[in-house]
């Protein structure tokens, strides 16, 4: 065992100490603007029972969440019927096997439920869907909830993706007003302004409005069709659209109808004018377009700090599940997939029994966000979660001179250490510079009978002689 | 599905936002604390390969180490052997069964490694070794860690015991000094003394003690057998502890010569003193003596808030795990098991094939503190995670009215919410209330004519009418 290299499964990932502080920056940074609008944390266990996940994500996600073998003899629990046998037995004399897999003895599928009753959260959603239905009678709605925790799927893993990732969620439940959408807006503006984006982008449509238009085409059944290829349009530019539009059933008179649509210029008032002479016929899509006034008309008596806001009728983003406001938020520092989605959902807590209780929701990619913030070097420099001071003794006398002093810092609240007595100098000042260290201090035999120790400032190198209460006042 | 009332697996948990205050309450102040002395957040994956914990915690932790099953189509990597099925076939006949259980088809332990690569971490421990071995050329030594994480056990479900828990534990590795050990002690009594606890008892021992006694008996042998009895002490009293060490094997001479040492009394320095006596012969135990004494005399230029340091010689806790000191702390306010524990192991990552890196640790039992302080009624009553401010607007006028307000406060940094327009009064203050929110502020039409809104302290009941501006300025 002991020649086994250590290593983390696949896809999975260890957080050192630097990438700790970077991506608590984050979290408490987007933790704090959700507080602020009023939104509260909750948890819900790593585990879920099978049933709660399982069918909520298409098979496609049924087949990426994660299962736990139940504990106990699980074994017994699984049976193998006996007319399997005879069969089997038969086929292995035929081809001369030693061995066959139990995939022949027993259909996979039916095997893993009887192996496994529990799964690994796959997302935040469903579970605080189920959270929410168990709860209700102690929950105040409208209820604003936040959480952060990591999820687990088994996909393929590759770059920018992983097995195991946190997730970042805000989600109202129990209110349809509109304001809630507007003040999603504005936390995405504050949180990334706060973390020192200076120009990002959120895209807003409604599922309504794309509602509409596949009504006015007269192909309400090819919605699904119609989102999922204009969504592409950043990607595979008009023709590429058109041509998967009319491998999807649409016709050439479909297409001259939704070009337009499609490709529509403007500033978000005028794009809202021209859909209102398009989808003059459609009710449903005359309600979209109400919703995004109403959103806008919010938002004209807040100020936003760095953001935009853009009506984007090609935003389409899991279309099945969003009933209204579809967002998206995307940098236009630098070139990277959406830093953040969300959208409105009419029947979040349906699937577990409780109907019409209306919710909507916003994510922030941790992940994408700290690759962008590496990237234009936004992480601030200095933290305070850091060792701010490191005392470096000579030796046994200089770390028992120490000790008063160490107490002193950490009691007006600076993080402190001291390095035992034993190592070089040499070897403390590597430490602190690798742990980056502000500021240093040395006491020799000199400093000791002086009274005035060696105050070195790591980043600038400046050195001078100061009595132990000085430095503190100095570090404070 | 929509029928099954939704529920977490047993032994799991949600925490609602009120409790989520309360356990980020605890966390945010060890955290600060292992951070002000120097030690420095990881993360590390849920999952970890199943050989890098198996084995680690005996037969009875293997048991209870939750299993991953693998993804994709993993029966296929389970293989049945074909002389298995000629008995096999041959018994179902003769008992004229119809189904057989998959245990009888291969042996478990076989089936789990076959079925599952993957494990949940048990503890916060082993991973920790794990990192720092596979890590070992990117860190600077001494290495002082903290990792605050959810850790799985499959079990038995009862009061006080979960099977997914956080974890709390600060480790330093790659430092022999025990000034190490002293702050360990300083980080137990910060931390504890910030939470509001005012009388507890950090106990100490050293395993070289144990050792020694059990030298000095002339039953080296029996070390385990001795602690694990006078570690009961508590629990049986004398005479249950003589008459288990009866049955192990003692004989009534060695028990002479124990009794005075289970019964030591005194002051840590009338002690120590005992020791050297009984333990003069023996080198070992002289070496735990001088080991405690070190760290008594670090502990003298410290001074500490509220905690008691008490040497306890019965002290034994997971003894075959630690080689120098051991602690464990326990209130005296409540009724409560150890609310904390560790010591100092010379072979950490030993297991994973990095020899001679000697560690020592402490963690926090986050759960149980929740419940002290739950009972001693510690926790603060406000706190700056919830909603300080709600706006209650009797109508759509009032909603847009407060727009500006609302984004005042949040821009001064006042958590604050707007009610959307639309629910009675009463039920927007039973919100307020549910929610634990300081202020409100009503706006009906008397208030937009005035410019003098309603300004009422939910806590006293106390109500004035103040313009918005004087609001903003009376709750920063």
């Amino acid at each position: 065992m002991a020649s086994v290299k250590p290593s983390v499964p696949k896809g999975m990932r260890d957080f050192s100490p630097i990438e700790m502080v970077k991506r608590n920056y984050i979290f408490d940074t987007i933790k704090s603007v959700f507080r602020k609008y009023g939104y509260q944390q909750i948890e819900t266990p790593t585990m879920e029972n099978s049933a709660t996940l399982m069918g909520k994500y298409g098979d496609e996600g049924d087949r990426l969440i994660f299962r736990v073998l139940n504990s106990g003899v699980y074994s017994d629990k699984v049976q193998i019927r006996k007319d399997q046998f005879a069969s089997i037995s038969a086929n292995l004399e035929l081809h001369n096997q030693d061995t066959i897999p139990l995939r022949f003895l027993k259909n996979e599928r039916q095997l893993t439920n009887e192996l496994s009753e529990k799964a690994l959260r796959y997302d935040l959603t469903v579970p605080f869907a189920r959270y929410v239905v168990q709860h209700q009678n102690e929950i105040t709605f409208p209820f604003k909830r936040f959480q952060v925790q990591p999820v687990w799927r088994a996909d393929r893993p590759q770059k920018g993706r992983y097995r195991e990732f946190y997730q970042c969620d805000a989600d109202v439940v129990g209110s349809d007003s509109l304001l809630n959408e507007a003040e999603f807006i504005l936390i995405y503006d504050e949180a990334l302004s706060k973390l020192g984006l200076t120009d990002f982008n959120i895209k807003i449509n409604n599922r309504k409005i794309l509602s509409g238009i596949a009504e006015i085409i007269g192909k309400p059944e090819l919605i699904v069709d119609m989102t999922v290829a204009i969504d592409k349009l950043d990607k595979i530019g008009l023709d590429g659209v058109v041509n998967e539009l009319l491998t999807k059933g649409f016709t050439q008179q479909d297409i001259d109808q939704l070009e337009p649509v499609i490709l529509l210029q403007g500033t978000n008032t005028e794009k809202l004018e021209s859909l209102k002479t398009i989808l003059a016929s459609s009710a449903i899509g005359l309600k979209g377009i109400e919703e995004l006034e109403t959103i806008f008309t919010y938002l004209q008596s807040f100020s936003l700090q760095k953001a935009t806001v853009e009506l984007d009728i090609t935003l389409a983003r899991g279309l099945n599940y969003y009933t209204g406001a579809i967002f998206e938020v995307k940098t236009n520092e630098v070139s990277m997939g959406s830093i953040g989605g969300g959208g409105r959902y009419d029947d979040l807590t349906g699937m577990f029994g409780l109907k019409g209780l209306t919710g909507a929701g916003i994510s922030f990619g941790a992940d994408r966000i700290y690759d962008v913030l590496e990237e234009l070097q936004l992480f601030p420099a200095s933290n305070t979660q850091t060792t701010q001071v490191l005392i470096c003794p000579f030796d046994k006398a200089g770390e028992t001179y120490a000790l008063p002093m160490l107490q002193q810092l950490r009691k007006v609240g600076v993080n402190a250490e001291l390095y035992p007595a034993g190592a070089k100098i040499k070897k403390q000042l590597d430490y602190a510079n690798n742990k980056n260290i502000s500021y240093v201090v040395v006491i020799g035999s000199d400093e000791m009978q002086s009274g005035l120790l060696t105050f070195k400032n790591m980043e600038t190198g400046e050195q001078q002689k100061l009595s132990a209460e000085a430095i503190v006042k100095a570090v404070v």
